[in-house]
């Protein structure tokens, strides 16, 4: 029957005490402090979870914003939709202001200017994540009318206020992080199973989310992939009418959730038979991978990671080498892809605590490109694989 | 086997031919020479892909701008990642540019803001959707950025460029929303098969995800839902570890996609026994939607149609009422909820080819809720529904 659940694994408990999100704040306070930020206006879903515990898929809907205030002592002000009181009152925040939404005429700003005034005066210094990847969740019109209305505030970039804290994954975190790496693992490992020569993409795609149910996942939200003869160009489309055919590579890439922790990891699998370039590039993209997993420990940074990766993807020849991704792995957590990249232009240190992906992408064949990923945590020592490591040759599925 | 389709419905074809999405930029292109707009900026997923036919999932993650240029006259420019140019290259926009991203010194500024004065001088009026239900999917910082080096030009609301084209669903569309609200109703069809007391919360919506699937949906990323004793409080929270009893009522409300197109409508289940308020909430918020249909033809106003839904829905005492959730109803299309809003502010017409949602929403019984949802597209005479009408008493389930 499609309830029951094919994995072993036993899945951690969903959500965090309060004192874990008593410590968020507390640490976020403490860099506000440093910063001379008075309070910091938090509008996504990420950041807003990660402060308050408020877990909702109602982000979905573009149509209402949501605002959390972090004053520089004291607990967290919600400033939501009423649709929402209900589930942020099972939070830790005791503060929640709400008021019917939609309302093209006052989208929330009275309640939420009015707070700001309330918590830190009309001259406070306002924080707001304004850095690379992030943005701001709500209409420009009202930004601007924010703006306007509290005219005597300054306005701070407090991107580094939240980032450095979200890094590093606490002990709760991580075994949740654990678990949907496991039951990814799990349903990756099913594949020769489940998928075959003769089903179009779509329904390998479909195949796939159902293993990743199975198995134990929330959801299974983000997949991408691609199957062509002899290797994919492009791994961010969506699936087509194409059918598995021997001599395709076909890749998975999947961000499957537990509780709201990504694992974000691909695999893959040539069918029938594989190409000598394909086989060589896999083999390549893994030792990149190894040459990576040797290195990470606390203090190195991210741009050695990558450089030692990109060492291994010098091909001998001038077609071949490291893909135009823009990056060889990320951070990794409540969101698909965090902060830092591992990348030549970011210095981050690892720490323990922060999980990683490592993505080294090579190019070669003219125009192919292969993909290979692998998750894991950073221990005192070294790291610990969350990924069941994948095999250096590619598997070959029927 | 999971990978087996349980559906009869037969999928309409993926993708649109290049003379929609011509029809799409003309039209905007009209409102753009209305607004005195030279140029139109557009930065968010949907607004992309309505108008470029890129598709892909690579949205969830937050890492990267992806921005489209649509000028006044001729075709629109890409500025997007270089990770994406093979997945754009496959759509009708033939002029792509593109960055190794991310790049937090450069992330696309210099290419777009170049673009602009190509396309527009550096004097343009620039339009952004800045109204409400919208947002613009960049750093604040590098908003601000942009704002400096196009300090000639001036910025523009051009919600009402985009908004009211996109309100109007094509044949084309319409043939997909008809799919996946079929491919939905029969998912829901199976509840009484998949579900049963006993299961958790967190079984039940991996069963119901799963027969999604099997149904025909490509996703069903969106899924809400609550099931507690004589009725729920609560629609937006994920599932806990309640087990399924005897009285608990049971909503699912899910927004299920084919190729890039949402349904979204729920339905109600008593689990073995239904107390008669819950009885009596779920016959009201039917009628609610039934008086809706009704009245539904083009011409008839938002304002209008949630008047006659909330008129049903006034008790013959004080504690009970329309519920506040801000609206019965909303578009729907290439987003889970679009504009227009069932709501008292909304003077919207229907137009032949919009597709909306009515959802009643009644408080009762000390602070339950029964929420009811019905999709439709509006006709040059009255409306065609996309969902499978609900019975009017609530189904009891083992």
């Amino acid at each position: 029957m499609a309830a029951a659940s094919l994995s072993t694994l036993s899945p951690p408990e969903r959500g965090f005490p309060d004192t874990e999100y008593q410590h968020r704040c507390g640490a976020i306070q403490a860099n506000m402090r440093s910063a001379g930020i008075d309070v910091l206006w938090l509008s996504t879903e990420a950041d807003i979870r990660y402060v308050s515990g408020f877990f909702t898929l109602f982000w979905q809907s573009p149509t209402r914003p949501w605002y959390l205030l972090i004053p520089l002592s004291g607990e967290p002000v919600a400033i939501i939709p009423a649709i929402g009181a209900e589930c942020m009152q099972r939070t830790w925040v005791k503060d929640i202001r709400t008021w019917s939404s939609p309302n093209p005429t006052d989208e929330g700003i009275t309640l939420l200017t009015d707070a700001i005034v309330e918590l830190a005066g009309p001259n406070a210094t306002i924080g707001v994540p304004m850095g690379c990847e992030t943005y701001v969740r709500s209409p420009m019109n009202d930004i601007e009318q924010i703006k306007t209305v509290l005219a005597d505030a300054n306005w701070c970039d407090a991107t580094d206020c939240i980032r450095p804290v979200r890094h590093i994954k606490s002990e709760l975190e991580a075994t949740k992080l654990r678990y949907i790496c496991a039951v990814t693992s799990l349903a990756f490992s099913r594949v020769p199973d489940v998928i075959h020569s003769g089903m179009t993409e779509v329904e390998v795609f479909r195949a796939f989310r159902i293993a990743c149910l199975e198995a134990g996942a929330d959801e299974a939200a983000y997949l991408v992939g691609a199957a062509t003869q002899n290797g994919y160009a492009d791994i961010i489309s969506p699936p087509g009418s194409h059918e598995l055919t021997r001599g395709d590579i076909l890749i998975l890439d999947t961000g499957c959730t537990f509780d709201g922790y990504f694992a974000d990891f691909d695999r893959n699998f040539a069918v029938g038979s594989v190409d000598a370039a394909t086989a060589s590039a896999h083999q390549r993209v893994w030792d990149a991978t190894e040459a990576g997993l040797a290195l990470i420990k606390p203090g190195v940074t991210c741009a050695e990671l990558c450089a030692t990766m990109q060492q291994i993807m010098v091909p001998g020849n001038a077609t071949e080498g490291s893909s135009d991704v823009g990056r060889l792995g990320h951070g990794l957590g409540i969101q698909l892809t965090e902060t830092p990249s591992i990348a030549a232009f970011d210095h981050t240190p690892m720490q323990a605590g922060m999980v990683m992906t490592l993505e080294p992408g090579y190019s070669y064949a003219d125009g192919k490109m292969m993909v290979h990923e692998e998750n894991l945590i950073v221990t005192e020592t070294g790291y610990e694989l969350l990924s069941t490591r994948a095999p250096r040759d590619i598997p070959v599925i029927a």
